[in-house]
């Protein structure tokens, strides 16, 4: 097992990474805090780990919710369904909320935990890759408002992470590599060391091969960890983590949120934002063809749909990362290193979109 | 104006004190941060004072949302109105909540503030005498579920809080009296000095005199202000503020949360408390005979319901403020001086109970 801190002053905790550990009773009693528990989970997850859990957790009192899976229930209807089960359990503020499931349950029970008599403590056990490696840190919780994503949260850090990667063997292949997307993209912005180990470990990742898999997550976590912690509440430098967000939210909202998974539409972002990046000046050209091969031989898409440029840029505007009417974007000025800038030619912006969106 | 700030550290506001202030341009201007505002108030308050407001802050775009007026509107339902409205005209991080009314307004407007976009500036204007010593301190923001008070709620800050004594002109007489019940309070468990100048200075108090009323704001402020600052997410000191909170929930929740208002039965529960706290030695039976009396020149209540001891007991057992079985209460160990404990023998609790409930 492999232990990294996310350190945030008296908000530290631990990500515990390796196979096995839903089953370690003495590890979950130690990182488990509170007394009784609600164990928020949905129908595909709950069914596979939840009686593990509960077991290695006997003989608390462990409460579940089981909501329907899917981005269209992270709403405030189930956090206040889940309100409800804890009033009516009348569980107090040394409840501890779990969240069993990928970033849409983690979100969703984070958010209630944190609003729960005003912050209770919470402990995420991640069920897919992207959970792992991107909501696992960070503290962001959410649900959605019908009138955009996220829109409705909290920061509130868990307790613990318990990042069992035996629970990516039920893992859905394409939800594998949409995670692996945002593996990569960690190597991009911080680590060009990192981004050469997943091209040459590529295969084992894909194979889920249990100590690819932990040394992925790990590394991953270490580099948003490093983010996070010099910018908690997202004021300015974790901006660097939405590398080819607002263009892959472009690629999300154009297909309505449904045909692409997150993960899919960041790693065909991040190659749009390269090859902008490379237009620039910022890289080469051999790195764009690098990236476009390794998302390649994941198993993810590289051109986003057709919508042509001028209504890609719309959508990029309706996105968050907008001020003063221009959209910041997230570029490389190399591999392993990232920038923030909205000062950068119309006219690059636009043939960079044409050539990828038409 | 009397100006008083808050000390936490990041979080730190001022807290403006004194007739006028809803009129005062610049400082409103300099005061209120963001740019569009959110105005939530309410039925009652929103003719009296909402134009002033929105005139006081032009050119900035102000939206309404007015909600009816009380307790039973103060729910996830109400702010979800809130929200929606805000994500209807595309409010951003930018926006300020101002929460223009009582207790209710606050608290609600509060946690809408700290989960829309998981965080806005806000900024209260309290319409209450309450609300100016109550929760205009402390960031506690909340809202009500079915299953108990202020179960689903968060901290956050406000960035100012306008205290304009002109607004509390129309406060219902029973409204102005429930106030001094908690302002009463700061002098029992701080400041022997300030409950001298509660007793000489009641009339004038009563008579809404606005020296008076400024005086009893900012001194009430600034002991809230300090327990907050050493305690600010109440684990422990901040607890003192509660005194007669648990005797008065016993009286609120027998009588279903409508015969009695909070500050009233607040001061019952402190005559109580006193009561209990001269039972076990810690202050002399004149300062019981001294806080009755004032109660009563302040026209408030001092006999709960005669519902029994038992009843009584199992009511305050509900609250929050239990630990492993046994109910804590906060007692005077003198005039200007509170504790918390759990340590006193149960049958002066009970004797005292009896003596006051029957």
């Amino acid at each position: 097992m492999q232990t990294l801190t996310v350190d945030l002053g008296a908000r530290s905790y631990p990500i515990l990474i390796g196979p096995g550990l839903l089953r370690a009773r003495a590890l979950l009693e130690r990182h488990v805090p509170g007394r009784d528990a609600v164990l928020v989970s949905n129908t595909i997850v709950a069914p596979l780990y939840a009686d593990t859990l509960r077991q290695a957790l006997a003989p608390r009192r462990v409460i579940e919710v089981i909501l329907p899976d899917g981005e269209q229930y992270k709403t405030l209807d189930s956090a206040s369904r889940v309100f409800d089960v804890m009033v009516a359990n009348r569980l107090g503020r040394d409840a501890v909320v779990l969240a069993l499931g990928g970033g849409v349950i983690g979100d969703l029970a984070g958010f209630v935990a944190a609003c729960y008599q005003r912050g209770v403590d919470w402990v995420q056990v991640p069920t897919t890759l992207l959970a792992d490696v991107d909501s696992s840190v960070g503290g962001k919780t959410a649900v959605n408002h019908p009138g955009g994503k996220n829109l409705i949260g909290a920061f509130h850090q868990p307790r613990a992470v318990i990042a069992d990667t035996d629970l990516l063997q039920s893992l859905p292949e394409r939800e594998l590599r949409a995670g692996l997307a945002e593996v990569i993209k960690y190597g991009l912005i911080c680590d060009a060391g990192f981004f050469d180990w997943i091209e040459s470990n590529l295969d084992a990742l894909l194979a889920r091969e249990p100590a690819a898999l932990a040394h992925a997550i790990h590394r991953s976590c270490e580099i948003k960890a490093s983010f996070v912690a010099r910018d908690e509440r997202e004021q300015g430098e974790r901006a660097l983590l939405n590398l080819g967000h607002t263009f892959g939210h472009a690629i999300e909202a154009a297909t309505g949120y449904v045909e692409w998974l997150h993960g899919e539409a960041v790693g065909t972002g991040m190659l749009i934002a390269v090859d902008l990046s490379q237009r620039l000046g910022g890289v080469d050209a051999a790195l764009v063809e690098r990236l476009r091969t390794l998302l390649q031989r994941a198993g993810l898409p590289v051109e986003p749909p057709r919508i042509g440029a001028a209504r890609a840029l719309d959508y990029m505007r309706v996105d968050k990362k907008v001020q003063a009417g221009r959209v910041r974007l997230v570029l490389l000025e190399a591999l392993g290193r990232a920038m923030v800038t909205a000062d950068y030619p119309d006219s690059v912006l636009a043939d960079t979109l044409a050539a990828h969106f038409g």
